[in-house]
């Protein structure tokens, strides 16, 4: 696609750099240099992220933690989706349909299977040990006694206990991290140092990329600073491609990690294409494939080898989730023992 | 601004009816008449509300409540930020920064300043008596004292009853309603049904519209219905203006409301005039006009007679919604008495 760039344009109206370097790459399968070219050009153009020393601190006395004595497997779990900002002093932006459900679920089966998790999820999306409860779990669990006592509703009563008790235990028991953004930027960077702190332990570590993350964006130096003005009839938003950074996680951040991405479409008539090409074109060690409107009965993984459908267990009122990390949790340790290492 | 539309388009490719229609209206000062017709055009464009005669059946009761036998004054508060969906099955969306802070404070002010609230907000922003806790209350305030108990921190131990107790008592009391959104097409067609309810208490209806509704939006006719692919190095998106519904609600929707909209900029520069332009655009009662880094510490309250800054008090912890909401509560009943009518 050929970029026409409008001077009179209020956002993103002089991104020539960039998109040359895209034009450059136009043949889809982007070579190494210039992809890490693209990925520095975005770290490079990207607010600071805030406290990145604290952030690294916790993560490097996290592994520690379950790395020694114990050889204990550690996933990061990406959660929710990420924002794309169209303004600097950001009013809007440009966000991804995710409630957060899978990598919330996902994360309590990884814990029940052994896992120390790294749980990296947008702020304000579903929470570890809290799907079953109703959005606003304080005003629609609790009820008043009288004028200044409350108690949990019965109908909410265990669901309510097993949440808190549940998730104290993994937090306090140091098994699980809670990293919370909200953009695309910070997104990202945190998912650099995540992978960077998590190379010591080699294949012991899976990435389970299940965050819904922004196709495109605008590069922070091409934004405005102020709210964009609503007086004219049209506003156009151009966008450009966000890095492919699940081939630098492969390829320079984690080499050694087992990585599952996920791929969500709205028409099953691509969806399993699109898996292969992206397992292909990331070296993925798996890829999760789910459609909009079944996501919640049935996923395809997608390996090189095979294509298994994972459906959820409709007797036992189970989540498809469930089997799903079981699945997962095999072929890492498949992966682990032929990696023949013992980090 | 002119319209260039580029055939090769994925999104918003050919809205050349509503542009003409749009474009006919260039001059700002849009005649009636065609308000109108974009009005029609949006909302004959939306995908229909769920539920409206729920919605509707619920405000009646709770308007009616509140009319008989006495004459309690009914606010609508509006809070949050609405969504601009791209795709019909929506993965992608243009959304508005807004935590729903002010609506919700708010909320408790007008309510303890005696009015009804019926409080249209956005899914999982703030809610009224929550302001004082963490993101998070369920995890965040409550511990287990064994492996199968809980109680609430002490730190939180007062914060955390207030809300329920207090929550409980308005809504269980028929003074609060709650009715939440997601998108623009959602929000537009609830304040509307709304309006409508409200028209029967004539001046003692007030509409509070501290929502971030969308400027821009895709028409639901004109959206793709699958995920847009992100196989493009650039993603065009072109969104048209929203029709100005604040003139239909002034207009047509409750033209005997009090009504106050607020304006929220980056740039303190253009505040006060943008304010005032509203305020006579739209024929407001009264524009909160806030900047975006001071908006919890002052607004100033724009009206065709007199611009009044409302602080905080900052020696008493106070909010400026305190202030703000005895100031608009005084308008309101000045406005009441001049109308002469007592419905």
């Amino acid at each position: 696609m050929v970029a026409r760039l409008t001077p009179d344009q209020k956002v993103a109206c002089s991104i020539h750099e960039i998109l040359i370097l895209m034009d450059a790459a136009k043949g889809l399968e982007v070579p190494g240099e210039t992809l890490e070219a693209e990925a520095k050009a975005f770290f490079d153009s990207a607010p600071p992220l805030q406290n990145s020393d604290g952030i690294t601190q916790q993560l490097d006395q996290f592994i520690q933690r379950n790395s020694s004595p114990s050889t204990r497997r550690i996933v990061c779990v990406t959660s929710g989706g990420t924002t794309a900002p169209l303004e600097q002093r950001c009013v809007r932006y440009v966000d991804n349909f995710s409630s957060g459900h899978r990598g919330a679920t996902s994360t309590e089966y990884f814990l029940k299977a052994g896992y120390a998790v790294i749980f990296l999820y947008r702020k304000r999306s579903f929470q570890p040990f809290c799907r079953s409860l109703p959005d606003d779990p304080l005003l629609e669990c609790f009820k008043p006694t009288d004028e200044s006592n409350i108690q949990v509703c019965e109908a909410y009563s265990e669901a309510v206990k097993r949440a808190v008790v549940d998730h104290h235990n993994a937090v306090a028991g140091g098994l699980l991290l809670k990293l919370p953004f909200n953009t695309i930027f910070e997104y990202l960077q945190m998912l650099q140092i995540i992978a960077m702190s998590m190379r010591c332990i080699g294949p012991r570590a899976m990435f389970y990329l299940a965050a819904a993350v922004s196709d495109y964006y605008v590069p922070w130096k091409e934004m405005v600073e102020h709210k964009i003005q609503s007086g004219s009839h049209l506003l156009d938003v151009k966008l450009i491609q966000v890095p492919k950074m699940l081939s630098m996680l492969r390829k320079d951040w984690a080499p050694l990690a087992f990585c599952i991405s996920f791929k969500l479409e709205t028409d099953s008539n691509i969806l399993l294409n699109k898996a292969g090409a992206a397992l292909e074109k990331y070296k993925m060690d798996a890829v999760v494939a789910n459609e909009l409107s079944s996501r919640k009965e049935q996923v395809v993984v997608v390996t090189s080898a095979e294509k298994v459908t994972v459906q959820r267990d409709k007797n036992r009122s189970d989540n498809v989730e469930n089997p799903l990390i079981k699945l997962l949790s095999e072929k890492h340790a498949i992966y682990i023992e032929h990696s023949g290492r013992c980090v």
